[in-house]
């Protein structure tokens, strides 16, 4: 497949670009560590199957010496998130060793990618304690307690500062508005504890609610974190759409995705002003790599969130509807979902349906 | 009753006092806002039913302004805690406006209570999604994300202060280590994001591994705080005892209580190194307050704890022995339990049960 670039794609601070042509278009691919380039496989050959108008252009983010003497992201894989504008990531195993920070949160810093959406749906036939769940977390992506600022200020006395500006804050309330509209939602929930810290969770809320003055059509509602941690595991069908500080995103999103079979089944997306990159969240399954083994259903449904924020909505309707019904049917499901099928025979279900 | 005063009780940094004698001993009560004096007074009558030899000290909370224009807990009430260095307290209002901070977390910080423990165990007959919960939170109670110390430091970038101490992430470590073997647990697990918060978070597992080999004979495992989240709505039974910083223990407590019904079921301690206060945590429900509709469970098991704590364990038994029997008949439950029975006939049928 070969492909025209579309350079100098103006992207517009929404939360799908419709500025995509039709044409095959370059996304850049990083199959990551372990079972990742086990799943990015099993993602392309099914996309291939559905001629996913894409041309993948794979990269490897193994961190490199830089002339600074720190290990960092390799220059062609930012050149080519930076070109391509779109990338789908597989898991990345974090470097061991003081200094090595994570890859994933390089990645999300490098690109300003300042908002992560992990939808949690119910998946129809993957049985859990729980139906009917249809919730996205919007997380802030950028600062928070992520800001990476921290001192021992005398000995045994450590403070970590949470940082929340203003115009993130705005930027991810914005997002989660807009997301609610596009994607016929109705509510939007601020997730804080703002009672507590009043002035850096009182800012956020604050642009939560300016928000919610301009997009008056979304019925928006305030609610403290441990309320929200007490209802979703009581009765999630009760929220919506919800948007909230980065710490506070990486611990209901996680539990979200407990809530409807794990980090396995659920897909992430990253995104920020100038392109959007879309990823597993689970681990690296060390232990289970190189064996045919691994579910690559996060992955794959990262891939279709991809399609969707590309206006590729035809092929993401099929992929999803094949994946969906392949677990559905149950007849082909990966070790993690109680079966004995192996990837690549999991994948060919999902093949065969396209 | 009368009651000889115990005074200069030199309290061990233990889970449980064991240096009352078995006389009669004054506690203070805070019955609280809103449901709080229907629910004391209904703890208070099941109390005397069984003869508990108990004489309780009833406190005002509600803040006063002081010399220096601020608000603040009444002398008089800090005066009792300090002598009797027990207490049970109702749920509290926050007042609203400007410079008031939480009266709870007032409480906390004016007595050093430094440890919070919520046990949280599926209600026999009480049906909710989980069976089989069994789990106990102890939560660092006095700093944190907690600390209150905040700056704008320019228009629109705020921070917020994560403090840790090593004292207090050790004295909370240890007290979480000796819990365990007090109770006849088997394990501990330190909840944490030290991949983000190296610093901090690191200093608190640091303090968490060396209590782990000063107390072998307990179970030790660190996880990071999402991954808990995950798990916990997954499957509850893989932990027994979790210890954590401040905020994540607010989200955690928050989330196993609503495995088991929520916060009108799951009792709370503070625990200090003078004293010690118990609560329900669950809010002062105005719109059914006087009513007599509230459900005293919450307060009744917190004055279960701060009996054991007493080492008054056959009162303890007797009276949760009492409360379990009549939610699981379900003959008399109050609304929140799905039933219609007021708290006075609830009240009345756990007092003919003793
Ligand atoms: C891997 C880790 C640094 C990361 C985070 O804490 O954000 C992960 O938990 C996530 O949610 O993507
Ligand atoms: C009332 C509020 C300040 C408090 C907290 O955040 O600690 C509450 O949620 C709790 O868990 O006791």
């Amino acid at each position: 497949m070969s492909a025209r670039l579309l350079k100098n794609v103006n992207f517009k601070l929404i939360t799908n670009s419709r500025l995509y042509s039709s044409d095959v278009r370059k996304c850049t691919l990083i199959p990551g560590d372990g079972i990742g380039p086990e799943i990015s496989a099993a993602v392309q050959k099914i996309f291939a199957t559905a001629t996913v108008p894409i041309e993948w252009e794979s990269v490897d983010v193994t961190p490199v010496k830089g002339p600074d003497g720190k290990f960092g992201i390799p220059q062609a894989a930012i050149d080519s998130v930076n070109k391509n504008k779109i990338g789908l990531k597989g898991p990345l195993m974090t470097p061991v060793g003081k200094g090595h920070r994570s890859l994933n949160l390089a990645l999300r810093k490098e690109f300003n990618l300042y908002a992560n959406v992990r939808p949690c749906r119910s998946l129809e036939g993957f049985k859990t304690l729980y139906d009917q769940v249809n919730v996205v977390t919007i997380r802030e992506n950028t600062e928070g307690e992520y800001s990476g600022i921290e001192h021992e200020i005398v000995d045994g006395v450590v403070q970590s500062i949470k940082l929340i500006t203003e115009e993130a804050s705005r930027r991810v309330a914005e997002f989660a508005f807009k997301y609610t509209i596009e994607n016929n939602r109705k509510k939007v929930t601020a997730v804080h504890k703002a009672n507590i810290m009043r002035m850096s969770d009182g800012l956020f809320l604050r642009c939560c609610r300016e928000m919610a003055e301009k997009y008056k059509e979304v019925k928006f509602e305030e609610k403290y974190l441990d309320t929200v941690c007490l209802n979703m595991v009581q009765d999630p069908t009760q929220y919506d759409v919800l948007v909230m500080p980065n710490l506070y995103g990486d611990i209901l999103s996680d539990m979200c995705a407990g809530l409807v079979g794990g980090l396995g089944l659920t897909p992430s997306g990253n995104i920020g002003l100038n392109g959007a990159l879309f990823e597993s969240v689970h681990g690296t399954a060390p232990d289970i790599a190189n064996q045919d083994k691994a579910n690559p259903t996060a992955l794959l449904l990262s891939a279709v969130m991809m399609l969707r924020y590309m206006q590729l909505n035809k092929h993401a309707d099929l992929i999803e509807r094949a994946c969906f019904d392949t677990i559905k049917e149950a007849k082909y499901l990966t070790g993690d979902l109680g079966g004995k099928a192996k990837c690549s025979e999991f994948t060919n279900e999902i093949c065969s349906k396209i």
